[in-house]
């Protein structure tokens, strides 16, 4: 068990706080209290909202807040390991408008609204790297930035086999892909060569199911 | 070596076309090319713009992308892990406003303009724990959502002791902090019960850096 200690107020913190969707929020309990929001900008992905909230202790004083959600018809996204028949990790190498540059990543997508995160990860293999789901299983979610986004992706690892041609997005770029043994997408990462966060985040959550270089999904490992 | 594979054009894809910021993109060489692009709204931290693209194999079309960057005084910010004197790695619980969530992180935050990395590691350890630091490391860098955000803030691992208190910025919500081992840390990250991807992320960073639970960094990992 972690120690844990409280920074304000004194005594031990509760031993769960967290994870718990909190709304609007409290100022009085430490929160940002949320007071208005309103969509400012959005398209077919992405809302930008804007808030007004007040501080903590600031019984008074209000800030602007800002948050980007996916847009109307989408849900959070999904992230897919791909582990083909020899227990390699399949990356995609994609062209990034954000950054401008070519990154090595996980295959991952939006989700339509009613679509499940497996059938999302069943279309984003098919579409990105012309492969077939077999099997998946949770590797629960992933928060990619709580300071900007609302999302909360779902990270799912998937068997896979070779399954025809691939049907990429209209708006996207991949040209290649890379099948990595774990040790090495584990080195890849931790060298910095792999900038992506659910690429990097994966393997951490890949540690147990992986015995060297096999692997074997644990039930009970994700809550 | 990870085996690589064309998705279009055949033959083998080149070892590295990535990580190299590509200004502004040629949708000739399969990237977006980025026709033009304007602030369509910000505030000190961040700002949102709207760019026009033309897709790759899609001469004459031309499609509305957005990405989030810093605002116009930051820089890309700066995550730490902060490594006590017993080898146990300091996370702290805050409130965020976007997901409406407690979430147990690492400490980070924005970096103004000039400021170094470890200046800012420096600055967030202080306000948001109170704890001196004393030596820091590169842990690389991470691009949290590339397919929304700009940034790709920088990872330092850094060895800290108790040093006074707390100085929180006004519009944080921080409340407890938490110390765990390393295995700790790991288990909390591969079970879903911590969900920020920089946490999660560091995790597989870290690696290299623990011999069971004892921190010692090892030059020469990060390239």
């Amino acid at each position: 068990m972690p120690e844990g200690r409280a920074l304000k107020g004194g005594g031990a913190p509760p031993v769960r706080r967290e994870n718990v969707a909190s709304e609007p929020g409290d100022a009085g309990r430490g929160e940002l209290q949320i007071l208005e929001e309103h969509v400012h900008w959005e398209n077919e992905a992405a809302r930008l909202l804007l808030a007004k909230v007040r501080l903590p202790g600031k019984a008074g004083e209000t800030k602007e807040q800002f948050r980007v959600t996916p847009g109307a018809t989408h849900e959070d996204g999904v992230v897919v390991v791909p582990i083909d028949e020899r227990d390699r990790i399949v990356l995609v190498r994609q062209f990034r408008h954000p950054v401008r540059m070519w990154m090595r990543e996980l295959p991952r997508g939006a989700r339509e609204r009613g679509e499940t995160p497996e059938d999302g990860a069943r279309r984003e293999l098919k579409e990105e790297l012309g492969l077939e789901l077999v099997e998946s299983w949770t590797l629960g979610r992933i928060a990619t930035d709580s300071g900007q986004q609302r999302g909360i992706p779902f990270l799912l690892v998937a068997r896979v086999r070779r399954g025809g041609e691939t049907d990429p997005d209209d708006s996207e770029s991949i040209d290649a892909s890379f099948a990595y043994s774990f040790s090495e997408l584990a080195r890849a990462c931790a060298s910095g060569e792999i900038l992506d966060s659910f690429t990097i985040a994966a393997v951490t959550r890949l540690l147990p199911h992986f015995d060297g270089e096999r692997f074997e999904y644990k039930p009970g490992v994700v809550r």
